[in-house]
């Protein structure tokens, strides 16, 4: 497999470490001062792009360009960013997600299945913790995991509570823990009459965030153009 | 609904004092000198066994002739009688089960799943937790879990670690710990390159196996002769 | 021993049920209506109250006419009304206490140490869940683990995340889960470089508050007039 | 500091490598073959021992010839080879430790204390998981926690509980998980009547018990001759 990166933060970095050790071939880094030279670049088997959204110009010219699988795990995009991306799905495999580790992809599946099961009998509220240089709460994922267990936007989200606040029925607490260099923990809770079910996800380390991407990749390369999710590449 | 009692041990108490709050009718509570008048008894909705083996004839004999369905608890079965249960199946609504609480039939279910989606990359090992009166370990909760985690046999269980010995790819180690008054606890976890997936259920008292198993005879009784499970009746 | 009940919440009722169990003469139960009648009561061994500050009067003026031991659980005092407790410290032992259990009680004593022991180098987190009818955010108990833990208070509280913003240092942050029917679980959390520490306390029931105590009552009543605290009780 | 190592297997390896980041000198390194070059090596303010039994010879005949401080975190030793490491007090500062981390020191120190504050209406349980290709059962950090929760050895130890066996007042239960990649977790667990308080430790990486042993070297260099713990070392 041939990839090119764009952004060489923290996740670039480690995705280009992991390539290197698994012998695949990195056709180009791509950032800030050189991202214009995108446009020179030939068709690669996957383009991935952990990056900001002032990149998502030249990479969705790329795509358009060249057909290439995009695996995008660049957050912060606005609604109209957003649409652009989907849009790319029209000429070439995509995905984008906060979270390309197997183990969250299998969370969030039983995650929404275990609030489908368990009903409104049961209160739901996400605790998530990641190390202390963490900038933006709650992590891409945990809202990730929201969408999947409330699809339709029924609950009502809080993200912490203080004073006198009695939780409503329909309220999901999700809660922000800081601290230390941990690399990412997920736990859905669901509070029953008498009883507690809870699904936790526990990364060690980031390293499981850039194989993952590289696998995505692999995975999407010889997809038909369309739009995917980790559940589509890993369980279908 | 009218329910009959076999055994009043701590959950056929529980059970009993379950049924009186919700105004449910305890035709008969039978157990150890009186079992023999079971054969008295008329048609109830549903009997709950809570009890020892020993009871089986006496309520084997009840069920052939009344066809009442058939909620069972109790545990230590030989092979011999566990297929004797089995053939009520032929005339009566039947189910036997090691834990009828709600949230451990979504925890067996979602254990299930993620054993199937993780696939051999991943070591699994189930720890439990119960009371320090607890006779028996694991607990039989712990084998539900097992069998439909491993539904075919292929992995081998072990109950403790000590000494040199390495944990081999196809082995389950099952902890049961015990202490205190716990009600008990499961937790099912997936450990893989880099990450872990856990699913714990925890009862807070021993209130939602009688409610459970209330429930299971609700769901029961006007169902047609055959063998049910806690995903049969609380799921489809 | 003889003790004498204000408050007949849940929590009233259940040191009742707890003293009728052990054996334990209750010579009265005061609450709205008839607290008047506190003025008639002859001297017990403790008053044990788990109502609300407007009793506060009718209680003070009993143990300064009596010498009483004092077992107060009552909260939302204001500071004015707490240092009319305090002042009754001169005339009659006195505890005020969020949380009678003695595993809080280590747990505070315990977070206080690895506060300590630990330094600057670790971040401090708290999480604490209760049950869904919980009127008030973040429990008594969470506040009383922060005053042992930061009893200068250097820290700054916060209360949840969202959006961007970065973790400071001299932060502690604590979350109020809240859910079904649990009794109370705190955890306090120490995030390291590569390493964490955490220290969670669970109460299978409220009995442990109602035994708790009356146990402080027990200890209390023979002491001379002061201040305690459960440490003082339990461990010296 | 200038520092010299045994062994070079995992740990070795990281200590090397840490070193080299702090600019701390490391004078050789020397195993197996050869491990009798240390005869000629020069006074090192620590040595550092991660290596087998097999290398004790050697090494003790540095210590005795240079008074350098010993960090030893091999394990294995038969008692005769343990006394001849305590012999190696008389002429160098020595410390012998399964578990070089901050965060380990902190759990012993409070597990001891809360063994001595709850007593024996707490059943004491001890769970530990490391990843699965640990050769042996339980870790060596699991019998630090044993030895400092239990010093004079009254409570029996049982590595695991299968079939009919309620558990004994005087009983600890060592519980050994196995998994993936997992650096190292260690939850003591005390249950008590309807509450329960647990102690967990998690290591995020190896680097820490490198980092940790490193650290050690620094603070015993200056000691005078005599047996340290890491107690002695961190907190006083």
């Amino acid at each position: 497999m041939k990839i090119a990166l764009v952004g060489m933060g923290r996740m670039g970095k480690m995705i280009a470490s992991c390539a290197e050790e698994r012998g695949i071939e990195v056709a180009g880094t791509f950032l800030g001062d050189n991202i214009g030279d995108l446009e020179k670049l030939g068709k690669v088997d996957a383009l991935i792009d952990f990056s900001s959204p002032a990149a998502l110009h030249a990479v969705a010219a790329y795509i358009r360009r060249t057909g290439a699988a995009l695996v995008c795990g660049t957050t912060g995009y606005s609604a109209e960013e957003a649409a652009e991306i989907r849009s790319l799905a029209e000429c070439a495999p995509v995905i984008l997600s906060a979270n390309y580790s197997v183990g969250v992809a299998v969370l969030k599946h039983l995650s929404a299945e275990a609030a489908k099961l368990l009903g409104d009998d049961f209160d739901i509220e996400i605790v998530e913790t990641h190390h202390r240089m963490k900038a933006d709460a709650p992590s891409g994922t945990a809202k990730l995991l929201l969408r999947a267990i409330d699809p339709e936007g029924r609950r009502r989200t809080v993200y912490g509570r203080e004073g006198m606040m009695k939780r409503e029925g329909n309220e999901i607490g999700v809660h922000a823990v800081r601290g230390g260099t941990v690399a990412g923990v997920h736990t859905v809770s669901f509070f029953g009459p008498d009883e507690e079910l809870s699904l936790t996800h526990r990364a060690e380390s980031r390293r499981i965030f850039a194989l993952g991407a590289i696998k995505a990749g692999e995975r999407l390369k010889d997809r038909a153009p369309g739009w995917y999710t980790m559940d589509d590449l890993l369980f279908s």
